[in-house]
């Protein structure tokens, strides 16, 4: 809770598109695309910081999500990226201390879980869509500002004798870097530990040759030479890329949910409010109407194809969740329509995997499953007649904490499996959410994909595809109990316990970084030393004033 | 820091010894040891809680692990352990919810770790040193009572009608399992992830078939045939040892170090406390008398064998920094003595390793090397003349976070590795220190693993084994402004950074519980929902008084 006064918290949404950027500049050349970041000192999200030396808030980052989701799927010719700065010798400073001094705990945590996520979405592009980001590191690199620059595929740093990356987070505020930045060092550049140790201590950072032989950056180049040397390799860059030589791309149009005090409501996702019980009812809609089956048809039907207007909606409910409604603790799941309008939408996003936009749509819904495992409200799922719980809806199932599926034999009510179940959707750690839950019984997962048939509420159950399924007697007593009983929990430890159960199995920077180094960052953001009347996070920017520690190591 | 009023906190020491346990029974039956709990009610550490329900303490853990130790050390003809209860009806209660309560965080954090390190030392025991661990659940068993049959390799839970295991923290206490409890159930015992949700939240508990079904346990037994199947169970785990069929073992003697306020001081380990400037100066010092070579020699010898005394000296000053002297924030690492001598006794380690003391003595190196990585302190190495890091020593300067060497042309200063280097003592994570050093450049491990010269400061620079290698010129300011520039920093950023920086590479059991569960519990744990006057930790045994939550999820 700390102890600094915080500012009236905005209501955030998520969506923009480039003619409405206020701090990022986005521009084309064939295979190329330009991101440059020229942030608004006055453009932030609350009034009572300004963002000085292109340091970024959250509105900063949701500019430069967009434009990378929109790289993807408006410019599938553009097959490397750079990206910079617009700024005098100032490449990015961080995320703003005075917008995280006044941020609440809750706040900070959602700041830097989104921007890990951004920076995650740029590392998906390059592993999975064969677009290459180079970051031109044109000026001082501080913090998150050099956590951006980790994210993508290759450093360069101009060598201009002022110019450093640096982690400047425990020297100069007591706390971590928070996006990946320790994580990215270590684990991705394999940065040696005690190199990184010293490196994330110092405040004025590492430049030049020392930067390169410490595997801090992969280039340095004089000023002179900087902006062809740069262009130069990320020219070599994208052609490597699988992606097509032009476009066009589609265009993903605005969602305009309505939005009341009660509810969220799009196309094929709702949410609608119990704030008294403090729980969400979420719920996914299969589609009803024809859905393309051939390429041409779907590039031809754009972002109105289900599937990707489905899971953009939910991307976008899962973030207003996360940061508009904290204490809607309990999210309620169900889905509605037919099993086999899903599993006939997931048939062509399997048999055309291999299209462009079709990759794109796969991974878009793999990286919004993935929002909805690192989204920490808990969740059950209500499988009911009516349902539609089935392939890539079946996966919201298996990311639910539990399920309950109705076990009527009056009223059908059945999941099913698809290909989509396979592989196509992994989890942070890498494992399918089908792998994960069977840990312990490997070899039933291909059993399982291999069956045809949907399940009833006895086969599900037996089968351990959902966590309970009461009969019509019990079901409603049982459920209301179960959901009313999560809703009286600690929704601290809820957090840490899901944390903890959702990431069963292999470890990876991904999941390292949320696992670990975020854990620790939420530990230490909120500590006296960090955010108490004299700690370092306040005593930043004021003239004179040194943070007082309680020295002692825990 | 939480607001309960903290009860004054003890000087803990660590050495015990069966004659002095008051919560243990320590008994002998051929091969089979049985390890009884009967918690003494005002035995605790501090006189502000009782003990009820084999609830447990520091004190009782502290037991525990000597108990776990000896066992290995004095009893070679033991091949399976019983661990058990003495109390009618109750198996444990898990950790003194009163004592936690009156507890600073810091002391929390400890106790968790401490106990955690017990648990993985039983599970290291059944992986390493054929030593199995059957715990016969006679009673209820809840919280850090499950976590501890959760870390042997069989659970046998005796079906009453009653008894039941149990992870009730979050239900009852809003707080996480501290001990390894959810990893172990995804993890290790690969319980279903929905399945592990709902019983971590179910105040009561799994108990008969279905806990068996959810893998929670590994069988039931009616009461009337419990003891005679846990007997002939635990016969069956103790064919399979390859320890000696009969002793004796060796005599593990107290340290009985000499303890001032400003230093602690052992045979072959020294701490001298810098209160002022909070820096310890911790030396150990390389074998100075004749080391014996054969089996019957290291027999003869027992515990006075170099290795095994100055490694179990190094563990319990490492136990004695971490609860008593929180404030002492940086460790500067010496040691002292001849190359040579060290390389001899490695050599002696690795030739005999097939022998079971031996084998026991590499086994304790290893776990206390850990513990120093798991240290919530930063670790100096200087590297001068004179010193002693060769092999199993050089390992202190791996661990460090950075290590400075002295390079001075006119007094000779070297390092040296040694097979003992290459793997016999790997980190949590399961690779060696060399591995997670040269993460980036893994054939250079064999490469210096092959070298069999010792490296001078400009070799071991170039190697990368060493941080820095300043001259005689720079080396006392350069070192100086270092250890003083450490002793500056947010001590829970420090710990934080350590936390990520030590674990570059792959992530394991141990190290998730280390880097996951426990960063998150220290995060819930000094939350006002955990901690403050309303919140759940508190109200907990107060009749009457429920938690209140700020609900907001984060």
């Amino acid at each position: 809770m700390g102890t600094v006064t915080k500012a009236a918290q905005p209501y955030v949404a998520f969506e923009t598109s480039p003619e409405q950027y206020r701090h990022w500049r986005l521009s084309f050349d064939g295979p190329i695309a330009t991101l440059a970041m020229d942030v608004a000192e006055d453009g932030g999200l609350r009034p009572d910081y300004r963002l000085k030396l292109n340091s970024y808030d959250l509105g900063v980052d949701i500019e430069l999500a967009d434009a990378v989701q929109r790289i993807r799927f408006e410019h599938p010719e553009v097959h490397a990226v750079v990206i910079t700065s617009l700024k005098e010798r100032i490449f990015c400073a961080g995320a703003n201390i005075f917008m995280l001094g006044g941020s609440s705990h809750g706040f900070k945590v959602n700041f830097c879980k989104f921007t890990n996520e951004t920076r995650l979405a740029i590392e998906d592009a390059s592993a999975h869509s064969s677009l290459k980001f180079l970051c031109a590191v044109n000026g001082i690199c501080a913090g998150g500002g050099y956590e951006l620059a980790l994210a993508c595929d290759e450093i360069h740093l101009v060598d201009d004798g002022n110019s450093a990356v640096s982690l400047p987070e425990t020297p100069l505020l007591g706390v971590l870097p928070g996006t990946g930045g320790l994580t990215r060092v270590v684990d991705k550049r394999k940065v040696r530990r005690d190199l990184a140790d010293f490196f994330a201590t110092l405040v004025e950072g590492v430049k030049g040759r020392r930067a390169v032989e410490w595997r801090l950056v992969d280039a340095v180049h004089p000023t002179s030479r900087f902006k062809e040397a740069v262009a130069t390799r990320v020219g070599q860059l994208a052609t490597a890329s699988d992606r097509p030589h032009s476009g066009p791309g589609i265009t993903l149009h605005a969602l305009d949910p309505e939005v009341s005090d009660a509810s969220v409501t799009y196309r094929h996702v709702s949410l609608r409010l119990d704030r008294e019980r403090r729980i969400g009812h979420l719920t996914v809609r299969a589609p009803t109407a024809e859905q393309p089956s051939t390429p041409e048809q779907i590039h031809a039907v754009g972002d109105d194809w289900w599937p990707l207007r489905a899971f953009r909606e939910l991307d976008d409910v899962l973030l207003r969740l996360r940061l508009n409604e904290p204490e809607i603790g309990t999210i309620v799941v169900r889905t509605e329509g037919q099993i086999e309008d899903v599993l006939a939408v997931d048939r062509v996003l399997v048999e055309h995997s291999g299209d462009w936009l079709v990759r794109e749509v796969v991974l878009l819904i793999k990286r919004t499953l993935k929002r909805l495992d690192l989204t920490a409200h808990s969740f059950f799922a209500l499988i009911e007649p009516g349902s539609a719980f089935a392939g890539a809806l079946f996966e919201l199932a298996l990311a639910a904490d539990r399920s309950y599926m109705l076990d009527d034999p009056e009223r059908p009510n059945a999941v099913a499996l698809s290909p989509m179940n396979a592989g196509l959707l992994p989890m942070s750690s890498g494992l399918s959410r089908l792998q994960t839950r069977f840990l312990a019984n490997p070899e039933l997962v291909d059993e399982l994909l291999a069956e045809r048939e949907p399940f009833d509420a006895p086969a599900a159950s037996d089968a351990g595809l959902v966590t309970f399924a009461p009969d019509e007697l019990d079901w409603e007593d049982e459920v209301r109990l179960a959901i009313e009983a999560r809703a009286t929990l600690s929704p601290d430890a809820l957090t840490g316990l899901e944390a903890n159960l959702r990431f069963a199995g292999p470890e990876t920077l991904e999941t390292k970084i949320f696992g670990r180094l975020t854990a620790w960052q939420n530990w230490i953001f909120q500590r006296p030393n960090a955010v108490g009347d004299r700690g370092a996070l306040r005593a930043y920017g004021k003239s004179g004033a040194r943070p007082e520690f309680d020295w002692k190591r825990t």
